[in-house]
């Protein structure tokens, strides 16, 4: 996932703090994210929960990808509002970001987390699209 | 920091999120947490800044440190919203959590988060306080 | 739509903000309120565009009533998160209100505000249920 | 206070939805605005409790004249998040913004509402700036 194109394939995330994490993408469409994250220990606050933290970077990633995908170019987060319904300790994580509003320079994405059918975050997060066209070899 | 306490330690976080991110707590009181992170090429997202997940990581941590610190018990987050102000790649952010609101049931922090005199991120965590009192060995 | 009963009908809110506004209860449901709202220069800011809080407070009335008639008890505000995403100066707008998370003290409820079958606002507002049954002539 | 210039004189606002309400402008600077509400039962909820989106408005009141005059142009808002802290019934709002962050096309304020010395409600309004300069008679 080179810093150069908003279109990342499936499969663990190569590096930075996505890699860190553990986070892979399963599914990544023009209005819609899927990533998905195995729980272990590194995921955990003191008390033995999933920190809050890694519920928030899951969202702010799917996110950035669908914003990024939607439009065709690199967007960046303005913020990021996501709130805690379920505490988890372990399972895996599903993250699917889908459309609030797609402005050509503000997007506000939705991203559901879930541990199978169980809603254990909500988030909503809201880009910034950067003006400049990516460029591909080629281009 | 046993999950035990609210009351941590000065010093790096010793395991879990905070420890993976690198999280180090430099000052602890009822009114003021003050976390530092030494910032590396881990925390960045694919365009080379700092990842969005990381300042709300921070946040959530030095509120939900202040709010157990506040009340002497734990409390877990109800949600956490962040503002991102600034792009940054490298240096060491230091997140301060100052309150806003103190209640005894539900109280909501703000979170400044530096890199030396600019402010990078602004975050509001709302924290719920769990009824179960601590337990110290002895009690 | 008196105090002590969370069970309002269609109609023209009576009394207070609502009133004010000229909020009117479309249908009533545990999981979907529909509010409407006509129009005119009194909801303006000095652009001539409908005033934020306009939307926030449509968000935060149709999120009260749900709340309330979801778990049978009255419910208040901890917090109402709105975003703006298209200016509109006349015409209708239809909110409504659907549940992202329904918990036995605290909800989240989603706000959708249109006008036709344009989304102009939406909202996050999350309540706290009150303790207290509700009591009416009899009970 | 036309809609064609940012700086708002002292007083109560003479129309639209601020009139309707009764907001009354106190102090207008480029880092502070000052707005009061006398409140009464049109400010109410069912539970005769001030109806947050009286909070929110006054919030987004504030931070919109506080955007325009920071930046020598109109503003209009992204996001209003606002926190509901203390229920209230009656007396006079003091609600007061002061910038988190004035970027040229993207601003973040924070306003304070109190009644006397109790914070009632804190909410952080982001606001976009918009391109066109102001136009007064005679440029």
């Amino acid at each position: 996932m080179p810093a150069q194109t908003p279109d990342p394939r499936p499969g663990p995330v190569p590096a930075g703090f996505d890699h860190l994490m553990g986070t892979e993408i399963v599914e990544v469409g023009p209005r819609r994210v899927h990533l998905r994250l195995a729980l272990s220990p590194i995921h955990h606050q003191p008390m033995g929960i999933v920190h809050g933290g890694v519920h928030a970077a899951l969202a702010e990633t799917a996110a950035s990808i669908a914003a990024s995908v939607n439009v065709g170019r690199m967007a960046v987060g303005i913020d990021n509002h996501t709130s805690f319904l379920r505490a988890v300790r372990d399972g895996t994580l599903d993250a699917v970001a889908t459309p609030v509003h797609t402005g050509r320079s503000v997007q506000l994405w939705e991203v559901a987390i879930r541990r199978g059918d169980e809603l254990v975050a909500s988030s909503r997060v809201r880009m910034f699209v950067l003006e400049t066209r990516r460029t591909s070899p080629g281009e």
